[in-house]
């Protein structure tokens, strides 16, 4: 007898959906199969039963010059259960002067207690770290503290690192045997870019994208690849929003780099010319910036054929009076999605026919777990945490702040109406929704230590 | 209390290997899990759990030219079976003046009682057949007779469909719901070559592969890949032996067409120029021909990357008398290898460090039942066909025919001796292998309906 | 003392414009410099002085299904005359049971004496030669008549050559010392598929272009590519009209393949939307046929770089009458243009900026005399054959037909007013056309025998 | 009558060899042709007549780290000479501190007077110019000083510029007319490995080639391409010696970017494992380094088919007491080869059937004048300078520093003998060299005011 079965739903597997019962004993998947009896059922009758989420690359409650995200640990982590996330991945970012075992304990000081779902900690290398060896020394420690991932910009100021930075900071990494995920954008030019138009007297949203041109971001993805290559460090390129990202993306891939990538909602359902162009042009800002319609089309058969391997949500949400700056440099950079994600994916990947309901699952679980080193996490098996979401695939929503749990007074997906939404989540085995509603309580959620060791 | 449990073992999934329990009820997967109880338990300790393996492309008893290839339906599959692999995919071959029906019908009577395994049959569309949209008619039958793939050739009299009978095949292929497995050279060229080479006095086994050059292998995959692109008709890539077809795969890919490819054992360990040009050369004429080093590095890349997708043995053997021609234009074309798939793979695979346990599985039993419509086979889920392997990873074992079940009186990879190999094997429920002993009857495989339909 | 000078104009180099007289001696180039003295002295102040253009590439005459293209011998070569153009090539078509002498001989009973430009013919090798090593015997005897290039063919009935077929033609033109000038598209299944879109009840000419599409010239060129590889043979792929032609051109030279390629100015200004979409369809049918804007980007690129070589008129016209047909697929192919390629390229492509006037020179005659093998033609210098033209870079024109030398009642680019005419026309040192008026004599022009033997 | 003439030879014209003469008046050309008389009459039966080269790339008396370069302005330019060159392009480098203008004036002190052929000066843009829009306000009047070209390095401590230095250096560029010439790798990474391997003790030569990956060369192409395309910058890619960097700048070129290319004999026909490997390796360092065969096969295709423009010689010879350092990081880079270069070229360029001699004439002269804004050199037609060389095609020499005018007391090249040799060279209308014998005076060259506005 397991504690818990969830049955007469459709488990979708990494080959397909399968009728089958899944069983939970403590936190755990337990079997999965035909004649399980649990001390609880939970009927999933008519949906799919798949694996709690993992959205990769969050911000919640970032300080950011003086304003701070506008979703808590607690109110960000909340609308990712909601909206089927069970594991997020944030970040500790040491300040100038502060050692990164600092930043990750000040960091978990916030989240701990807090968060209603399972999180983990990319650890930052900022400029001042990735110019000294000295300092990458905290590297194996913050490996065996639990960050297996290293985060690496090419581009914003107190970040960005240059080559020799991004070489020895890989190197450093790769030894220790974590993983790079990357901003890569070619910041230095693009500083410049952007200042030129300033000086030109644009203010417009648009020139956020005129002044990051999509060869600027392939270019960064390229040197990174030739740095990955020298250095042996598996890198994960973030945010990918172009159809030049991809081909250099799939190019390193074909040389034997390993190399990884995603994108995001926003990336594949929204333009430049029409959101950054539109009224509310500073709603839309995030870098990168958003594309077109004909990288949407590369996006999602890189996303289908392999070309990139999981979607996350960068969800970095700021409220409408923090966007309403006067000038396109002014404003504070990114986009809320931690909830809408599953749905989103489910809706416009698999109803629209770009993605089976399999990638989709690998997509946003299985392959974010795997690459992120969370080996507890991201497929329903036997030994894995209870991470569950029942979704049910008839359900129609049309996305709105009224309903979300996301703090903002908005979201770019307003109005779209998707089918397909998550009604029950069970995180490590415990119910934290049950038909929609949150029923968790803070803290449910832990840190976890990752690792990216290969098996 | 399930009818037979599997217990101790790893199970490798397609997230990699777990620790946990396998139940079998009749002839399916019932459960995967802790906990689970089984009339009959056998102990898998030590070793993995796989599913058994499906080789998509094999030769038993072809006729050709008067021969008839060494293995029956009888032998070839007790090798199969003693290999791990409990699913084959073999091929009816419709006479001239015969139907696809009858051709059917007359393969089915040689295999049905015979087979150690399961096997399908992919449906060859010969040459007056592809030429012709009244003997085309007959796809739609097939499919309904569960042969959901349907064999093209761009090579070989008799076999050989232009661009237009590949056309008019792919077409009504597409349109009935199957999929394309071709054979990808430029005949005519090659004859053309193999005519030259002839008629000047060649007879040395390396002028096979220097009458049909890399580049026409690429040629016609190129041209395969646009027409199925213009047809919209799935097209999988028989055995890929050189860097050249790769590219045009990946590259076709790219560009969204749904194409996909598989390699073979030989072409991945054995080489031209050491085993063509060898004293031997004859015995490795196959078609394609073996290849190079350089070859051998770009399959190893795509098989973990993805630019192909599995692996299959295009097991066609003949006897060392039947070889020994007086020139390699005479020479039947073929090798066995249908046994040792499996250890291959996972000694110079998995060993090597070439690809994972999980990308092993993939490539040997979850892609080719998937890619070639074998719903109930290939993973290790409930409700799938109870097809395991309990394969040993500290087996060690030199590969000789003293060993193999295999009918030929020579292999092409005698004396290599790999780590790896399997211990056990169920067949829908049912031993049939028992520590490395074939203990099954004739009959007990089954011709299974295969259907391609996307899920 | 030379026997004429032409004075104050500026020649057009391949290294650009310089001012400098040019002198004649006979029928040859003497000199060009300063301080030149001529009995007659011809005044080309304010203009170009050029090279007579050469045209690789005309269909005069041409019998095609019972009809006769518009333009004869006669009227061709003045059209051609009266636009700059001194030296035409067009063609020799063996009939079945015609040996390739005899065919020569015919087509040149036609042409000597009428022609009022200079011309060489290219020997066609049809189907039923290429399919022949006895009638490829001939090929070495054609050289010898001057007939240094061969048109192949990879569509139209009658003419098409199969792979061996060009395989063997290849092979047979390489050790001749030979070139092949190469139609290629996909030939087998652009009658299919115009079959099955008539078959539909199709009829409309945009289908010309829906039922040739661009992947299909695309793998003509590279399957063309791979034989002239393996063979050995240069070769010249005519009328390139799409972006990908181009691509597999340029990677076919960066392989170093002995190839070169041509567009024409209907391809660079007219498209498949506009013009086979129009009310007038049917006049503009041609093959390959008319593309699209961003094809034509692609071409002028590629005249720029270097990835295309040359540029030819393919000039074969039918009156209106002939193109009324009620169903594009029973429309004659092809359009007219002799006379006003050198003034659009000088106007499209100089004025507009794609190309420098070195370029326009190169493209439109230096190019195409070497590649076809006309030593003493396509470039002012001492010892090169007294074809000069007069080139009024001021005068603006009109193009109709009203003006136009051609004989066919409409010609593509009527209503486009260029600047940029010939003034003066120079044969072999004897002036043609004088102030744009036509003073020559039928039988002006000979037929010049062609070597395109490597320097 | 001419003041000269040349007559008997043949001229290698764009277009191929011709049989003319060649006449002088003053220190132009003024006339090629048949029945030009000439005061003075120099024979060149059995020669070829072609212009003088035009070396683009030439360091004389360059001072770096306290050291001198091996060859004067007076050695060097003699050497030029006896070579058939009678251009070369050295380079102003402006210290810390100083304007370009006045760095200009120096050189010019250094040269003028000095020179045996007629020179010109690169303007440098070093680090601290590169970085202010202030210095770079020079620009315009460096252009409209002669220096129509603009020296940027993407590597090197004082001359390295990052992306923004560069963006903003070719958009100062491009704004005033001119062009940038680049050395064109990944400096601070390269910085850092060597730095890395000298820490790991490592000395030898081979190391220099090491820690200098082929990768990282195409990657700084890579960024260039991307930043010429921005800014609308004509660049000219140094020293291209890796298959990588040819690919980048095909690739860059195919997409539009206005991106030139050379290679040097060095890169040609020394490889590092035989040379940097050998017991000599300091010898051959320089930067970037020797590659493999495989890299000179890449390399002479691109020169035969356009991928790569010119062939300069980078010379910068330094003495063999000076290479003769500890440790491969301590030797200043660089090999002489001014005067060798046409006869190399000839030798195994044109002679061993790579390229044409109107391909050999372009790569060495005419199209360094052209992209290097020399509009009266570089090729023989009326107007141009009369820089002729009269090259003896069957005169055989073995290289060796006992004949060579160069200062070095080594060359790269000793031992190779070679096929062809200028027997006689004119500079401006006067013999420099005659007979293989210098015969010219300091200061018969001058300093040439270049353009590259486009014509």
């Amino acid at each position: 007898m397991y504690d818990c079965t969830i049955v007469g739903g459709q488990i979708i597997t990494p080959n397909g959906p399968i009728f089958a019962d899944l069983a939970l004993s403590g936190d755990s998947i337990a079997a999965i199969g035909h004649g399980l009896n649990g001390e609880r059922v939970i009927d999933a009758s008519g949906c799919y039963v798949i694996p709690g989420g993992v959205d990769p690359h969050v911000h919640l409650q970032l300080a950011l010059g003086g304003l701070v995200s506008t979703d808590s640990f607690s109110s960000g982590t909340i609308a990712a259960a909601c909206g089927g996330t069970t594991t997020i991945v944030d970040f500790a970012d040491p300040q100038p002067g502060q050692s990164m075992g600092d930043a990750l304990a000040a960091r978990r000081a916030e989240a701990d207690g807090q968060v209603a779902v399972d999180y983990g900690l990319h650890m930052t290398i900022p400029t001042w770290h990735g110019q000294s060896a000295e300092r990458l020394a905290e590297v194996p420690a913050m490996l065996a503290a639990g960050c297996a991932t290293f985060k690496l910009y090419q581009a914003y100021a107190r970040m960005e690192l240059d080559d020799v930075a991004l070489h020895r900071s890989m190197a450093a990494v790769a030894k220790a045997g974590g993983r790079v995920v990357l901003h890569s954008e070619t910041g230095p030019l693009l500083d410049h870019l952007r200042a030129e138009a300033v000086a030109a007297g644009h203010i417009g949203a648009i020139w956020h994208e005129r002044t990051r041109p999509a060869c600027l971001e392939a270019t960064a993805i390229h040197r990174a690849a030739e740095i990955a290559h020298l250095t042996g460090c598996p890198v994960h390129i973030f945010h990918v929003g172009c159809a030049e990202g991809v081909v250099e993306i799939v190019t390193a891939k074909s040389r034997g780099v390993a190399i990884t990538g995603e994108s995001c909602p926003h990336y594949l359902l929204l333009t430049a010319d029409k959101h950054l162009g539109g009224p509310d042009g500073n709603l839309y800002i995030c870098a990168p910036p958003l594309r077109s319609a004909a990288d949407q089309s590369a996006l999602w058969r890189a996303l289908a054929d392999g070309g990139l391997d999981l979607i996350s949500t960068d969800h970095c949400p700021w409220t409408r009076s923090e966007k309403a700056q006067r000038s396109f440099a002014q404003v504070p950079g990114g986009v809320p999605g931690i909830e809408s994600r599953l749905s989103l994916l489910h809706h416009f990947g698999v109803n629209r026919g770009h993605i089976s309901l399999a990638r989709w699952v690998e997509l946003c679980a299985t392959a974010p777990a795997r690459l992120m080193g969370l080996p507890r996490k991201g497929i329903l098996l036997p030994g894995y945490d209870g991470d569950v979401v029942i979704f049910d695939p008839k359900r129609e929503k049309t996305i709105s702040t009224d309903t979300l749990h996301e703090a903002a007074d908005w979201t770019p997906f307003a109005g779209m109406t998707v089918t397909g939404w998550p009604r029950t989540v069970l995180l490590r085995g415990r119910v934290i929704v049950a038909d929609e509603e949150y029923i968790g309580a803070a803290g449910d959620g832990e840190f976890i230590k990752r690792s990216v060791k290969c098996e």
